[in-house]
């Protein structure tokens, strides 16, 4: 199976206490798509300058990456700048030019029209519907927003949620989307809004993921992160567990509840080879192997036996 | 098998965003054995002044704790008033009257001397000290401490923890104490300190364990807490938490990687109940199945299946 991915290609440049980059590779479908080309056949939908480099050309090219819907546009790729401390959940930004990503306008070659899952990486939510509107019939879609998009265009957005099953944030997103400090109640929000899935990203302290049972009960999951005694960049993780997540989906063209538990798994081990270097430096020259190797650390890390009253 | 506690026995005023409490029992110690109670035997150790009510008593007793080392002094009973927001992971002190527990000297009665485990709740580390120097060789010793100990009496803390099997503190004390932002690399520091066992309470995030296997490897353990859609007031929570832990421990008498897993999800579900009432609400009036019943939630809620390659 393949998935389609719109969002940002970018280059960035990063400080942080552990060292610089300058004008590296980044951007939400940069790291989605190298992450899910591990899974699955990935479609790349963005746009970038004439000073996009071609070595970055033949990352992608190297993963299997479809560039089809890779626009080059007259004038410079997307830039951005930013820094963090020791907190390394909290980034700064220092400086954004949009460049030609400020009328990126999706089309969806016809190569891609039907591929059955489809992720919204977080642009403006009229742009997502624009997507959406040319493909036939995705069996799946995920979404990633931000809080300017919940703040300053929330009808919008709400329009664009009614045609996603799978809404992708972090616990500060969900609860400015929904208005509600309790993640569960939150989830029960978003779920009357059109999406039947939640996934909370919660950085260092994993994932939570909600969505309703055949039986209407709430079902809930937790996964922690992979505990890294060194992270050294943060950017593009929660992309990258995306793009894990996602590209699990996809590839085993499974949506029910254990796929999607296994799927959240990957989607950790992902963002955790992420942060290890800067921009795509780890995620690009990973084996299966040290995938599934990080997916039994996380089994053996969070299971327990079960308890028989006779034990105390 | 048993277990002795040291802490503190006290009268709280809590207000939340959800309502509001005079005067009702808290104390670390209160919440401690009341939470151990359902596991195992508890001997208490703490003071009350002579306002100490016969109905809190009766409370412990029904719970069959002993209470032979609670000791009445002439004056009034340590007395907290705080306050939370929505961020319930914040509290803020508004008062806090030290009362008898401004004198407090723990003297371990002969009954309780050769019992083989011990919780040191978070008093001074001197104090803590001459708590161990009363015991009679126990099996296992856990603490708790806080940053008012870390910052001004780190080296008698240091002391103390080379005493310590179990250390059971929050993450910023973690990190705080370790002068180390990343938990895996406090862990390893504090147990160059002595402790040979780190649990890591993270509130809403959940817990991490650390400790070191057989084949001197860093073994982590990593559990959500307990998703509630009603938290009506934390005050207790991280007492709550080491009860369980403590008290599964004491009453299963194994320390073995598997029971000790086990007993950080007995932890974090006696917290979760401790907080969906104020003071011992919730907490007195549990049935052991309702405990067994939520630990099966918990391991509903992380597990996930194997991986085989050939699913994509």
């Amino acid at each position: 199976m393949s998935i389609l991915v719109v969002g940002s290609v970018a280059y960035d440049s990063i400080k942080t206490p552990f060292g610089a980059a300058e004008r590296v590779l980044g951007g939400s479908a940069t790291y989605f798509s190298v992450a899910a080309s591990y899974f699955t056949r990935v479609g790349l939908v963005a746009c970038v300058g004439n000073d996009f480099d071609a070595a970055d050309v033949e990352l992608f090219r190297s993963h299997g990456i479809d560039l089809k819907g890779l626009e080059t546009h007259s004038g410079k790729t997307f830039f951005w700048q930013g820094e963090y401390g020791y907190d390394l959940n909290d980034a700064r930004t220092l400086n954004t030019q949009l460049n030609v990503f400020a009328d990126f306008s999706p089309r969806i070659p016809a190569a891609y029209q039907r591929m059955p899952y489809v992720f919204l990486g977080n642009i403006d939510p009229g742009l997502q519907r624009q997507v959406l509107s040319q493909m036939e019939r995705p069996e799946l879609v995920a979404c990633d927003t931000m809080n300017y998009w919940i703040e300053g265009h929330f009808s919008s957005l709400q329009e664009t949620l009614k045609q996603v099953d799978i809404l992708i944030v972090n616990d500060a997103e969900t609860r400015q989307l929904a208005q509600e400090p309790n993640l569960v109640k939150a989830a029960r929000k978003i779920f009357t809004w059109g999406p039947r899935i939640l996934v909370v990203k919660r950085g260092e302290y994993g994932v939570m993921m909600f969505h309703t049972n055949p039986a209407g009960a709430l079902d809930v999951f937790a996964a922690p992160a992979y505990p890294l005694e060194d992270v050294f960049d943060p950017t593009g993780a929660g992309d990258s567990f995306a793009g894990g997540f996602m590209g699990f989906i996809a590839g085993s063209g499974r949506t029910d509840p254990e796929a999607l538990r296994q799927a959240i798994i990957f989607g950790s081990v992902m963002a955790s080879f992420n942060v290890e270097k800067f921009s795509l430096g780890r995620l690009r020259e990973l084996t299966f192997t040290e995938i599934t190797e990080r997916f039994r650390q996380l089994q053996e890390m969070t299971r327990f036996e079960d308890f028989h009253p006779n034990a105390i």
